[in-house]
């Protein structure tokens, strides 16, 4: 089978590359091909046998994306998005990325299929967030809470939600949207994330570095690792979708948790040395943007379909030692 | 002031068209220019002294919008629309009106305002519909019930929803979305929409011909009369939009009615005799549509901002009999 990964190169689009070269197949089936897209060309080792085409290109444009469904594959991760902060700032970047680039995708599959007689319906996995939802929300948010983004980011995510589901229901894809959590431990270097934090205070303590925490102990958030995102991916990717009916996004089950359950977590995990390297230095602006994210989610329809949650957040931090580990 | 309409030529842009014309201000604003666009030429006459320039045009072209939006209207009311069923069938025109003529006139309008210095932030008034919501749903549907369109328009005006929160949220319009209920009693002629009955059961019988009813007699729809509608409008373009905070698009407060109820007014306005005119012929495709359509709603947003429903199904058989005899 043919996979194309469009955000190859991205933190969670190179770790599902590089997962889906060690298995040498996505469900039962051989993987021959791996497509692998983004703004760079992702730095992907050839293995068991599978091809690597690693493209650098823009999907804002047509033409590009008209050539990244020319070889019809099977199946599709579309992961490709500029992020919250930078489509807040960059208002016709964002729409050209984010809410262009997901409907030259879905225009090119159904061209493409209509040109082929309409037997090309290609399975698409597309990664949305829970940035779809907007304050003032419940504690819990359950499947069907409304969607009122706040941001350009969260708008462009439910657009393609909206998308998503009506080339499903025409039968030009057949698509599947996921809201994932967020991803925590990201391992690198900080960036400039407003959510950068939840991953900085477990990461830079661990390699013996301090790291701020800007919020307050009791601010809970819903994470998940990026083994869970992978995951995800590899469900939504195989997963019969006809049992989703017309409603094909999903909130991903992530872990609710408190900074304060984070950090007792690491001290389990690490011991407290580690956790004293987390210095509390209040920032109200970032204490505002986190005031208006979600907290906690019901996620019972992709519970019931079968995705399942990282198991506590000590394993999140094992598994990041484990990766800082084979990574050296 | 200056008013744009799109979709002048319709049923409720040309009636709200000669309301502001006879009304001769918008609120306490005088009018001077009615821009009123549409496919067709909208035939209005003028009235204390505005001055009206009817164009012929198409909104999925860009450059067609651009032009409507040069001379900086005050006031824009949005109604253009590739019905439910058309863009049911004319996937690729139904987007292109529906979602790309929203979005151009929304860009239009944001680039003029950074070309102007961001000084012009319009009212926009867009008409969106109660086909953004999708079975399976509560009895009553609230404010916070979840859009999942089950058809290309209910997608399109769910997009252009996400679209108008975000334009108005960024500061490039003070835009309003109205969910209009089913329209009834439309005059004129029947047409093949699926809800045409819920007219054609009135206005036939009074107009004494037959009609078709496909549905059985405990059906329950939510309905609003033409006058409520451009109520509804009027209300829209001249409210203080910021107590609705972020949260732009409002289910209009209709009259949750079943056929039964409908008949049961139509003989006391009319008599028994009209209801005779109303012949029962099962029509399984149309029961079916009409089954997939909400029922009923809690619209207390609406409420709670000034929107008001008609009195009763009495009334709104009252005032389509007053506008028959008007118009003779």
């Amino acid at each position: 089978m043919r996979i194309l990964i469009i955000g190859a190169a991205g933190m969670v689009g190179r770790r599902l590359a590089e997962k889906l070269l060690s298995d040498g197949k996505l469900g039962s089936e051989r993987i021959e091909t791996i497509h692998a897209f983004d703004v760079v060309e992702a730095p992907l080792a050839p293995a068991n046998g599978i091809q690597i085409e690693a493209q650098a290109g823009d999907i804002a444009d047509a033409k590009t994306v008209e050539g990244l469904i020319a070889q019809k594959p099977d199946v599709i991760f579309h992961l490709a998005a500029i992020v919250s902060g930078e489509a807040e700032v960059a208002f016709e970047k964002g729409y050209g990325i984010n809410m262009d680039g997901t409907r030259h995708l879905l225009e090119a599959i159904r061209l493409r299929g209509e040109n082929g007689g309409g037997s090309y319906r290609p399975r698409l996995v597309f990664t949305s967030s829970i940035a779809v939802f907007g304050a003032p929300f419940p504690d819990k948010i359950d499947d069907e809470f409304f969607r009122a983004p706040l941001t350009s980011y969260g708008t462009q995510k439910a657009i393609g939600e909206l998308l998503l589901a009506d080339y499903t229901r025409k039968g030009f894809i057949d698509g599947i949207g996921i809201r994932l959590p967020t991803i925590v431990v990201r391992p690198g270097k900080p960036n400039k994330a407003a959510s950068g934090f939840f991953s900085g205070i477990i990461r830079e303590p661990l390699a013996g570095q301090d790291a701020i925490l800007p919020v307050s102990d009791d601010v809970r958030h819903w994470v998940a690792s990026p083994d869970a995102a992978v995951g995800f991916l590899l469900h939504a990717g195989t997963m019969d979708l006809a049992q989703l009916g017309d409603r094909r996004s999903l909130t991903m089950p992530g872990l609710s948790v408190t900074i304060a359950e984070m950090m007792e977590a690491l001290a389990r995990v690490a011991g407290h040395d580690v956790v004293a390297h987390i210095k509390r230095r209040h920032d109200p602006q970032i204490a505002a943007i986190v005031d208006g994210w979600p907290r906690d989610f019901i996620a019972r329809r992709a519970q019931e379909a079968g995705f399942t949650a990282d198991r506590d957040f000590d394993s999140i931090i094992r598994a990041h030692i484990a990766d800082e580990e084979a990574r050296k």
